[in-house]
């Protein structure tokens, strides 16, 4: 069976992991990358999008999307996780190829159009493309397969606030909109990402076994691993936007919780995705009426990173 | 060793547990009871904690309180919960004492200033009459021993939002004013007083055994109980209020954690009680430069309903 997916992405380190993933599990046909400001500018969201579809060799589409949050300022780049570039400074080349006319709204509508039920949506940066396509043509909704999301924290604590997770707090309005709106949002979020952690060792061994990214990844994810060991205490990086890939194809390693859905778009507690889990009809119900959505709240994490690893060293990267 | 207490108290049929127990236990000195709107209007809780004290024969002068939020507009009573009248809807006869002239702030003002550094200042409720004594004389953070608040949810549900507890919510503003005050404060929240369950037996020997109160404890209790069993299908009721009390006499019966604690006052979060507790310098940091306060995250449930049957049945009720 093959998944056919759109990566909403803004290329960062962990994003080319997932990317990679993506590019590479034989489960998955990848229709394209839509790009976002988030860990850099979208303009350099989309270039470090082209450079990894070169760097695989490969053909696939990148449109560019949204440079601002929908409501709030744009806050600066957290240069001190992904690098000025993205890329742990690594400094690439410029990519030879364009990204494509379409806007990502514009791209996501159209192939949601083309290939109705089929499409898994997977978003690993803020919500602004997602949300911009749902105001373009909001039948979407009923004709997308599903909406994977690498963002938030349900119930643990957040990455930017003792409550909020970086993507949701980059774009809380985009977000409330998206998780609103009456499609199959999937929360890939911390609850599941902070208990996977991928080694120095990992890296190192894909650095051995693909020819074609492999030491770019290992040199990527080391200046990411540097941050995580400094702020967070653990040996290696977690496995934040590599995950919502993962559950599109095995859904398995995690286990869900449903309910409903707000995002705090003010005050201390912005860009906090806050769940109602319980059925409980409290007196300040803001959940009413919203539609139920899945968050990801145990993970499997030899297994997924088994799956990472495999997509990283498998044969596609040898050719 | 005898601590001295001044209870602020919005009663409320779990009020009466905690009041009950501060007055009968024998480590604490009740200076008095300040009274707020919250399960009941100010008015009826000053009835009801008049009443309490007549009904215990005892002489414990009752100060009147805030009667709205600081800023928001007056929720509807919980009458679901506590009845109309705050007893379960037992109708007791009008208490024949009276309020002391001075207001709530006043009377813990005054009676902390003639008892520096002894008063343990323990609400119950809504936080109005905390916030007015700060704004009435500021001098009192220094000179309070520790402020005990049964409110909050800090990394478990709330009861009456998903994130929202019902004493923050009646007056988060109020709630952020006492959080962000320098002065010593014990959350004593649902993640302690939702793994305390008070059985229907507990109330039955306390009837049994406490002639001159235990009858109106075990009915009122029923009220309470009976809405616990619909809504959140316990066979008892949660011990909220009189778990405050418990932490003056025994700390040790509880496990805490300690960080900066800002309350959300806007948007569907309002009402939570957010801590930051890793001591990680977050890119949204309200939390910078609040004071450290303590919240209990464990409990030993066992020892809890031992201090609290224990109160409840002791000689004190015999003459």
């Amino acid at each position: 069976m093959s998944h056919k997916m759109i990566l909403d992405t803004d290329p960062g380190i962990d994003d080319a992991m997932a990317i990679f993933t993506a590019m590479a599990h034989p489960e998955i046909e990848l229709l394209g990358l839509t790009t976002t400001f988030g860990n850099v500018s979208v303009a350099q969201a989309t270039q470090n999008a082209l450079s990894l579809v070169e760097m695989a060799g490969l053909d696939i589409p990148v449109a560019q999307g949204v440079s601002t949050p929908w409501v709030k300022a744009l806050a600066p780049f957290p240069d001190f996780v992904h690098g000025a570039d993205g890329f742990g400074n690594l400094d690439l080349e410029a990519p030879k190829r364009k990204a494509v006319s379409s806007s990502a709204a514009e791209f996501i509508v159209e192939q949601v159009n083309r290939y109705p039920h089929e499409i898994s949506l997977v978003a690993v940066g803020p919500l602004g493309n997602l949300a911009t396509a749902l105001k373009l043509d909001p039948s979407i909704t009923s004709k997308v397969k599903q909406v994977v999301i690498m963002g938030g924290a349900i119930a643990t604590d957040g990455n930017v606030s003792p409550v909020a997770e970086a993507n949701i707090l980059s774009d809380p309005h985009a977000a409330e909109k998206v998780m609103a709106a009456h499609w199959p949002v999937v929360i890939v979020g911390l609850d599941v990402t902070h208990q996977v952690v991928l080694s120095p060792e990992l890296f190192d061994e894909i650095r051995d076994n693909n020819p074609k990214v492999g030491q770019f990844m290992h040199d990527a994810a080391e200046f990411y691993t540097a941050f995580y060991s400094s702020v967070r205490h653990i040996n290696g990086c977690y496995a934040h936007d590599v995950s919502a890939v993962a559950y599109v194809v095995e859904p398995d390693i995690f286990g869900t919780e449903s309910g409903e859905v707000c995002v705090a778009t003010e005050g201390v507690a912005i860009g906090q995705t806050i769940m109602s889990r319980y059925g409980i009809p409290y007196p300040l119900n803001f959940w009413e009426d919203r539609p139920k959505q899945t968050a990801c709240m145990t993970v499997d994490d030899q297994r997924l990173i088994t799956l990472f690893k495999t997509a990283l060293t498998n044969s596609t990267w040898q050719s």
